[in-house]
């Protein structure tokens, strides 16, 4: 998408220079910074420190990630320590796992002498499949909120939370895929940008809407259920980090507590899902879904921009102790449906088997 | 309640100075500043920007603020300028037209000339009820926090949201007095703050709570539906702006959150409810209580302390429009029930009326 009119996406391969440029999303919205990543230890730190994030987006960080790895050192005792290495790094997002086990099964049995070129190849296919697979949900999106603007008789109002946008994705975003080519379609709209706490991506949201020229709002995790509650939301579209067969939702901390206001209000609930999101492996999200426990000092601290530039404050009282648990689980039972690159579907083991068979049968 | 040993109400009347001094709360947690109140300018000025907050601590901030109109002026005119100034401040906090009615009643028939004494006497008064009136919701609350602690085999794990604490009142708070009643009884405890966005009002409670010893952590407003989804939280008690006769719930942003989320994981949620902050007139919450609209920039800016000292920064992309109402509605359906001065009751108007006959016969 564009930042200024000049077209960009999240990360891409200079030949020139010999390594992956990524925007370094640690200074946005208040900075533009591009960074170069070289080393193994600047791919981990990169998706450690958060400068990229997004669960597609650290999916296709990490292909580059191992393809840096077998450029360096192609031998099986390097792809398994890069493999854990990258892995560690942030344990929910499924888009990494599926990433770098796709890349070893590729690069395993191949010669060690083929591995560099092969890697970067795959890393390079694994980001072009993001761009096509999320310019697909957005294509069926657009669908399913033509509909609701007909219905609606004024701009339609969509909430979203967290950043599912271009910058946590390779281009497009998953669930800001719909609202921009409705946008770009000229259907009135509208997005209610949740903030986000504790690291305020929605912040993030509301920059790259307002670089797309999509109206929007910026509002306070609080008010979601209010304005639910006053007919002011038509639908709830997040991303998400990690869905089971069964259809849970493993998304940014807050979005179950949307997705309640939601069902309580008669409010679409969806979730745009790519299918590498999807963890075939696992039913019951609740259970079984390890819940990520970031530092204390993102809730206790929050960057912003202040007189003399970017700069951080402690919003607690010096020394009271804070958690932060980056996920929650919403229950299927409160998703409306899933926008996939397939289509839409009930958020049911048989709505996701019925768009998707062949991977169900090959992960079962 | 203490600061550092200390014994402080929120506000105070100094005979010595011939001033109403009160904490000045926009500076806290993060420094202690007295503020001495003197004109009608300095009491509007003082609800207006949230040097004083919280329901109770806006009645009785009032009551001295129409002394001050009368030692000043006591003519009919001063009276109703005062009384309609002063109710301007904040529109949704019950409270305050309840201290400036019960003001207005005593005041209007009296000589002019013996208004100043008798508004000074009743403001003292007000103050002295609400102490009282917290207290008694404390040692209520407390048999409800007994009985879950027996069952509870390790710490009892409360959640509050905002900041009902003694700060928001004269002294005790409505929320917090079980809290520090149970906590000063023994009873091994724990409190999940809410930061509550937009104005951390969470921070005030756990400063609060870390003054007086009490265990707690801080965490965002999107973490409370985890946690309960985790057996984490053992019950809810939040304060009110104002409930209806049908038990009804205004109170800060987020609250009707954090209620449908109790809802759904069986956790109780209860509201302490001084009587004052029931508002007889009106049944249906969500049609017939006016929603507060405040600053946007509440929720773009962000204070804290910064490494010079208190700073603000904004979060959000430069002229990036935000929305702040400033409180939500949650439905009787979705309250366990009231703490309120005379017992427990359940969140019905039969209960309210059980309780209050005297209340709802006079204002019936």
């Amino acid at each position: 998408m564009k930042i200024e009119g000049q077209p960009y996406r999240s990360l891409w391969w200079s030949d020139e220079k010999g390594c992956l440029e990524i925007i370094d999303q640690r200074w946005l919205p208040h900075e533009l910074r591009i960074q170069e990543v070289r080393s193994l230890d600047d791919y981990a730190d990169a998706i450690v420190q958060m400068r990229v994030r997004g669960a597609p987006l650290i999916g296709a960080t990490a292909a580059y990630g191992l393809a840096i790895a077998m450029a360096n050192d192609p031998s099986d005792a390097s792809l398994a320590a890069a493999y854990d290495r990258l892995h560690a790094t942030r344990p929910t997002a499924i888009n990494l796992r599926w990433a770098l086990d796709r890349a070893r099964t590729a690069l395993a049995p191949l010669d060690p002498e083929r591995r560099a070129e092969a890697a970067l190849a795959l890393a390079r296919e694994i980001a072009g499949e993001d761009v096509d697979i999320n310019h697909a949900i957005g294509t069926h999106g657009l669908s399913l909120l033509r509909r609701l603007a007909v219905e609606a008789e004024r701009p339609l109002n969509i909430l979203t939370h967290c950043n599912a946008g271009w910058i946590a994705t390779v281009d497009w975003g998953t669930a800001t895929s719909p609202i921009y080519q409705a946008h770009d379609a000229g259907i009135d709209l509208h997005v209610w940008v949740d903030e986000t706490r504790p690291r305020n991506q929605g912040a993030l949201t509301a920059w790259e809407l307002g670089s797309h020229g999509v109206p929007h709002t910026y509002i306070t995790d609080n008010a979601g259920g209010h304005l639910m509650q006053r007919g002011l939301v038509d639908i709830i579209i997040t991303g998400t980090d990690r869905v089971t067969r069964r259809g849970d939702v493993c998304n940014k901390i807050g979005t179950y507590l949307k997705a309640l206001a939601a069902k309580d209000n008669g409010v679409p609930f969806w979730v745009a899902l790519p299918s590498p999101t999807i963890d075939w492996t696992v039913s019951d999200g609740l259970r079984e879904i390890p819940i990520e426990q970031r530092d204390p000092r993102e809730v206790s601290h929050i960057q912003g921009a202040g007189p003399g530039g970017i700069a951080e404050i402690r919003v607690t009282p010096k020394g009271t102790p804070t958690r932060n648990d980056a996920f929650d689980v919403t229950p299927a039972r409160l998703v409306t449906g899933f926008i996939t690159e397939r289509g839409l579907c009930p958020a049911t083991e048989d709505g996701l088997a019925g768009l998707f068979p062949d991977l169900i049968a090959r992960r079962a």
